[in-house]
């Protein structure tokens, strides 16, 4: 068993099988030393675990846990695209973080800091990430929020 | 006449001249081997071929079509990139699909079908792609979406 | 003083202190040539210039004025990456603007062409960038915009 995935076990985090993009793409695309990974949603065992705009169908908090489910998806596309050889990853490079919320909702950083904050408990240092949060006026299949993530992994 | 031109004229896809910016920027920047391209329109001959939020000022169906010229456009500048070489695409390495959509919306993946298909088409196991598909509250000129791509080109 | 530095005092920008990330990320990865920033909000002094969507809170005018200011600070992010040595950019490979706009606003590209004018102003030709603009539903802080970059540099 890798030790980062050994790591993220030891926190409680079990790596999922990868969800199957829910249309017509690919999970991820490599590129030298960038791994590009398709947009996550907060699925669990193929279903959303929250669902809904942010302090309408979710609350903050449930929104923030919905960005942590993203980014171990994200993770989960990461060890499929790697053969499970997560210590490839050098640093978690990007992240956007796509927030299903209202007109004058202002909170979009504290939801997508629980997909953040995942990354460095997973990696450490390695896993501090440029970062973009902005608000959507909906989602795919109603998930409050969709993290994107580059990674940088060596050969 | 390049094999990908002619295998597109086959599909009866014709590579449009590339649109030219609707502002202030360039349609495409080359960096080592990424290819990044600027958020294309749905427009033919510099007119949007649909307007509108999805289900409001156009259905789902015509959104589809929409993105679909959306990729076309992006494969057009890249020709416009390459001096025509589309030999040199590698791989489609990422599309993020912007989906003028209103709150509840949750068919995106449907609508940036659209433009997956057609890069599948284009390009074959080459033209599978990473992606993110979300909804904006609105977008330029009021297009139902646009859609902006990353290729992986040779020297 | 570096000489786009001075070019830019010149221009009468000065470049600010970067802004802290209001959040748990980082401002800047850079991974071989690539310079990834994160989405940075009009912020001067650590206060919004402006605030609101486009034509609520703030008019088209102010909001492009919002994008030049997030763009001075995408530059002043990547000075700090670069230990002020903004000479080793090479060119601005492309912005993201994200506008609060709500539903039927159609000049998202009036309001990046603040940030994206701003650009050629400081780096020339080599500033000329691809882009994307798209209509936000809400932003951190409530920002007009958000503007994210990647820069080209040597090493």
């Amino acid at each position: 068993m890798s030790s980062i995935r050994q790591h993220l076990a030891s926190l409680g985090m079990e790596l999922p099988r990868p969800a199957v993009p829910v249309a017509n793409y690919v999970p991820f695309r490599l590129v030298g030393e960038l791994l590009f990974i398709s947009g996550q949603l907060p699925l669990v065992d193929g279903k959303l675990a929250y669902t809904g705009q942010v302090n309408v169908g979710c609350t903050l908090e449930e929104a923030r846990k919905a960005a942590r489910i993203c980014a171990i998806n994200c993770i989960a596309q990461a060890a499929a695209a790697l053969d499970d050889e997560l210590e490839r990853i050098v640093s978690v490079v990007k992240l956007t973080g796509y927030v299903n919320a209202a007109g004058g909702f202002v909170d979009h950083p504290k939801v997508v800091d629980g997909a953040s904050a995942l990354m460095t408990e997973a990696f450490g240092e390695a896993g501090r990430h440029a970062r973009a949060a902005v608000g959507c006026s909906s989602l795919p299949l109603d998930a409050p929020v969709e993290v994107e993530a580059v990674f940088q992994v060596r050969s």
